[in-house]
């Protein structure tokens, strides 16, 4: 696997400066930032690989946004989960305001459903409550990288084997 | 913030069993598989919100599937770049394969390009290479969880701070 790049020092600087969301965790090792208080230009080795097209993002960052609407909707489901159970009542009038508005931007669902009335107002507050809740407390940050580590693994090692028992497949046929 | 539920222990036991994402990362504190190995009935408290509706998976199951798509578009934009730097040909072979394929479904993607042509395959066992490593290594797994929580935390203030600001507009108007 390749470094990505091997930057001139000033260069470096710049990119680090506009990477404002790396900031606690800088995509550069930690040598580099010793290197920036020495005024002697240098060339130094990224360890990671370059990522192009995110501008003043980053991967990380777009993550955590499609996370972020994700735990909106999983907010709504356990909260209409939970009024099923033991308030129908309220049950009913936020299936009600589901079907009349769409979840693709959660921060905007919550800000309608808070406009609606009083009563969908705690909805909303308590969307908002559970929603933060679930994404500091309940979600298995370490299950997540887990898994999508496994499943990285495997579908590689699919995708390969499939590919090569292709490929023998053929080569039998022709060698008839 | 309710915990999520009081089940009797079977009911408990047959959800753990249904739920293998989760073996390694229980959603149930290690006092509840302690208690699996008596045979007292018992009620148990689980201390994470149910989240309906992911059947045999997870949400970070769920999440990891999502992220697992987003790891290939990266290892794309990671191996285009490098290519347009140094081997022009690859580069424009891969940008017209593109141009040709979505990426919806990267394993598909992938499964395609190896079947292209020779250099295709080169291409696509290096996309593999890439999407691996980048996951396992690259990725800021600590830093997607900090962005997560920060936004959550930002949205729900904003979200608030809109609405009582309008709320007080609307009662300034009218005690006018």
């Amino acid at each position: 696997m390749e470094s990505c790049t091997v930057l001139p020092f000033s260069r470096s600087l710049s990119l680090l400066s506009r990477r404002h969301d790396r900031d606690e965790a800088c995509p550069c090792p930690a040598s580099l930032r010793v290197k920036r208080r020495s005024s002697q230009p240098t060339r130094i080795h990224c360890q990671k690989m370059y990522v192009p097209g995110f501008g003043e993002g980053s991967p990380e960052r777009k993550a955590a946004n499609h996370l972020h609407k994700f735990f909106t909707h999983i907010a709504v489901r356990i909260v209409s989960a939970q009024l099923q159970s033991y308030n129908r009542e309220a049950y009913d009038e936020l299936t009600e305001f589901l079907s009349r508005h769409s979840m693709n931007d959660g921060d905007k669902f919550c800000a309608d459903l808070m406009r609606e009335s009083p009563r969908h107002q705690i909805l909303a507050l308590r969307i908002l409550e559970v929603r933060s809740a679930y994404c500091k407390q309940d979600f298995e940050w370490d299950n997540l990288k887990r898994l999508a580590s496994k499943l990285m693994g495997e579908a590689n090692t699919t995708l390969m084997r499939e590919y090569v028992l292709e490929t023998s497949h053929v080569e039998t046929e022709s060698g008839k």
